[in-house]
């Protein structure tokens, strides 16, 4: 059988969970907490099964969930969405972002990636016979560079994909920079896919800058989010998307032929969850401490060059100074000899760049961090 | 915006179901139970999640329950299944058939569909590019007709999908109809998707035939079926994909960047009450129980003509003598007016053929099934 996506393998994530299981390694590759969620979260499930919440939801969700997510949007980010016909739960956010693509990207239409990026956008894009059009974030400081973002917009642009706060650099766009890319894309009907499922992880100054706050780039945007990241449940696959009506219309055509709904128990658990107190509130405080934690041990006990984490759950790193080997075969060597596994950037680059970055995931138990740290310290 | 899916509104379940819960109606429609699982089903989630499984899963799903998936399979259809390399869990059997198509179906390829067929194939295919090609079943008898599908393969041909036990007829293809599809299928090299998710509803002397019975179409086979249906959890969106080698890896390249994987809790619920006696042996007699007492009383009570009903939860009726009314009009009367939901059997088919027959769902408690005999009476 000839392959419809000769680029791809398994995907990174799971071939360094894999070794690390294999080699006993420190976890520290596949975007994912070692740490237990909220056992409140796990009783509502369990209430929500008991009180025979076990067959088909509505397709688009259930309405409670659908309202709590439009009421959290409308107060952190000031936009109002209407939760019958504006958001939709979904099996994660990579089925978001995937029938997204699909609902809105023809044969022939160009979408831009920003790299580097998270690996399933380019495979979602080439399955639903769309161009993609790769554009380097700033070498060093991964920063958007609308130069280069102008240049490679066409009348065959249909959509752009942005990731605010960005895997894996963990930078946090600006306001200066979503007023930018809003001001680019006035004159155009381009559609911007949002991934933002590390919105909750923020950190110091910096403030989350959903699409959902820039007029200009809501009304022509699917916003993606993602319950896993945020409750410590990666594992449950339930997201969102909220979008404006006519947008939505299209995404739930596919939605509804792709998963056409999404896990009974784990929606309502979410719906009455979410009716407490919010506790994402705390999370920037609750990832920063991890992440001082982390980085102050990096700088004390290892030479790599820590570059800045200012959101998402993760720490990149230059690893010149400790090895010559390539990105992938670093992480590798470290997996097996050192017994910590980390994710080379080069596996967000569709030609394998190698900047000699590695990202690490500080998404654990402080022990986890520290019992890592300790083997790093032998390098 | 200009939509890639013209034809397609929202499906006739939702359609249906939402009007039912609007107008107080007995939903007999959408394919579901209204009665519970297993509570020890339950008390394996609540169990999972206790012990901490609530983080990505591996992306195929987990071990055991892949191991419990293969000796199933081997168990009732004697074929035998690598658990790594050719089981894959999924988000539902809507997510395995739309991942299998995706994964096979290149633009321009042909792909033959058996009408009546379940909603999602066709808005599948146009979504892969692919042309569809419609063979209809015989009229009034809904075998296949294998005049027809030898007529419809083409060079272009790259798979069929067929469905056993059928949603809408409740027909169950023969031991000899199989074999006459393995030998039309042997000379070519086209490729089966095989929707099985009623294989443990199966009546009178009828017996399930997997393609998995069949090496001449196991081959070529995606196998398709669902935990929902299997155990009463419709709303947990699990099932599961068995494929030669091959096959499965072009599977999972695309399922790994559609869902990438399938809710943690759920799996391991699942494969725990998989090793106990299986309930699934229960199912036949269970729902053929529920199949005589509706049956027996729209005999009784409606002048509906029955057709036979040799699996699937569905009871399928003529409603020529009770209505002039069009299949899809008489639904939203019987809907409003008698306060019964049954789905249009004019909804499976690509041009709303219109044969007078109309869908009932069995899978309901006694009472439910009793309740809607009492209003269905009053025609
Ligand atoms: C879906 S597996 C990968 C998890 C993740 O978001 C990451 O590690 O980048
Ligand atoms: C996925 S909703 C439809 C359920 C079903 O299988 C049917 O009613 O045919």
């Amino acid at each position: 059988i000839t392959t419809k996506l000769p680029a791809v393998g398994t995907t990174i994530f799971t071939v360094m969970s894999t070794l690390a299981a294999e080699k006993n390694a420190v976890n520290l590759g596949q975007g994912f907490p070692d740490f237990h969620c909220d056992p409140k979260l796990l009783e509502d499930v369990t209430a929500a099964m008991a009180a025979g919440h076990n067959q088909y939801p509505p397709m688009p969700g259930i309405p409670s969930l659908r309202d709590a997510i439009a009421a959290k949007i409308e107060a952190l980010y000031g936009r109002s969405y209407s939760a019958a016909t504006e958001i939709t739960v979904t099996a994660g956010a990579t089925q978001a972002i995937i029938t997204a693509i699909l609902a809105i990207v023809r044969p022939g239409d160009e979408v831009i990636v920003l790299e580097p990026c998270y690996d399933s956008y380019v495979p979602n894009i080439d399955l639903a016979g769309g161009k993609v059009v790769r554009v380097p974030l700033v070498p060093g400081t991964f920063r958007p560079d609308f130069d280069k973002i102008a240049a490679a917009l066409t009348p065959k642009t249909r959509a752009i994909i942005i990731n605010t706060p960005h895997n894996p650099s963990a930078t946090v766009w600006t306001e200066a920079e979503m007023r930018q890319l809003e001001e680019l894309l006035a004159p155009t009907d381009v559609f911007v896919i949002s991934d933002e499922v590390y919105e909750h992880m923020v950190f110091d100054d910096a403030r989350h800058e959903s699409v959902a706050r820039f007029p200009g780039l809501a009304a022509r945007s699917f916003i993606v989010s993602s319950f896993g990241k945020t409750y410590h449940v990666t594992g449950w696959k339930v997201g969102f998307v909220a979008a404006p009506a006519p947008l939505m219309a299209e995404f739930r055509k596919v939605h509804q032929f792709n998963v056409f709904t999404v896990n009974t128990p784990m929606q309502h658990a979410l719906a009455q969850y979410m009716a407490r107190p919010e506790p994402y509130l705390e999370l920037p405080a609750f990832y920063q401490r991890k992440r001082d934690l982390f980085a102050a041990g990096l700088a004390e006990k290892t030479r790599f060059k820590l570059l800045r984490s200012e959101g998402s759950y993760f720490q990149c790193v230059d690893i010149s100074a400790v090895s010559d080997l390539s990105e992938a075969d670093f992480c590798l060597w470290l997996t097996r000899e050192i017994g910590v596994a980390a994710i080379p950037l080069s596996a967000f680059y569709g030609d394998g760049f190698d900047q000699r970055v590695v990202r690490f995931c500080f998404a654990k138990k402080d022990e986890t961090l520290l019992a890592a740290l300790d083997r790093l310290a032998k390098l």
